[in-house]
C-alpha cells in the first residue's frame, strides 16, 4: 500500500511538471471548480483562474528538476505529495529552489484531481 | 472563512514551534495513532513512534524560525498548512532551512490533531 501511494505520487509529480513546462495550459485537467492554489502567497481558486495565473506567469519557458516526492495517504482515499526541486528559467544561470504540496483527490474513473496546491519558492 | 484558516494555521504553527523547541516530548499530544511523519524521507506512523523519532533527534536544543504560513481548508473540514522557515541549533553559524507540511484533521472539541506530517530540509 505504502509503495502505490508513493508510485502514484511519483506519477503525478512527473505528469504535472511535464505538462508544466511543456503545454502548460493544459494543466487545467488537472483541477476543479473546488481547487485552491497558493502561489507565493497568492491566493486563487477555481479552474479558470488557477490556469489562468499559470498560464501568466513572467516566464513562458521552464523547467522543473525535481529532488524530492514525499506523498502519503490522506482521509478520503486522497493522497498528500510534498515535493522539492528546483525551477530553470532561460538565460538564468541559477536555478530557484522551490517547494510544492497537492492534496490530490481520487475521481470515479480511479484519476486524482489536485483539490490543494500550494507553491514556494525557497529563498535563504 | 479565508482568514479564519490562516488564524488556525498560524495558531498551530507556532504552537508546533514553540512545543517543539521548549517542550519536545509535548509534541505527542499533537498527534494519533493514525498520524503519519515523512522526516527526512523516514516514514513514521503513530503517537509513539512519532513522538520517539522527534524526541531522538541528534540535537536536545533548536530554534524553529517561520519564515512563511499558508494555509487552505481541506475536505472534510481538515486544514493542510505549509510552514518554510529555518532551523537554529546551537553553535552552527549557519542556519538550516526546512519546508514542513501538516494536514490538520478536526477533533469533536474544536481542536485540531496532525494527521499528516512532511518535513524536509531545503539543501542547494
Amino acid at each position: 500500500m505504502e509503495e502505490q501511494i508513493d508510485l502514484v505520487g511519483k506519477a503525478f509529480a512527473d505528469h504535472y511538471y511535464h505538462l508544466f513546462d511543456n503545454d502548460r495550459p493544459a494543466l487545467s485537467s488537472l483541477y476543479k471548480p473546488s481547487s485552491m492554489l497558493t502561489f507565493e502567497s497568492h491566493k486563487i481558486q477555481g479552474v479558470e483562474d488557477i490556469t489562468a495565473k499559470l498560464t501568466s506567469l513572467p516566464f513562458d519557458q521552464c523547467r522543473h528538476v525535481i529532488s524530492t516526492i514525499d506523498s502519503q495517504p490522506s482521509f478520503s482515499g486522497g493522497i498528500v505529495v510534498f515535493i522539492s526541486g528546483s525551477l530553470q528559467l532561460p538565460g538564468e544561470e541559477h536555478h530557484l529552489r522551490f517547494s510544492q504540496m497537492f492534496h490530490l483527490i481520487p475521481m470515479l474513473e480511479g484519476n486524482f484531481y489536485v483539490q490543494n496546491d500550494i507553491f514556494r519558492l525557497n529563498y535563504g
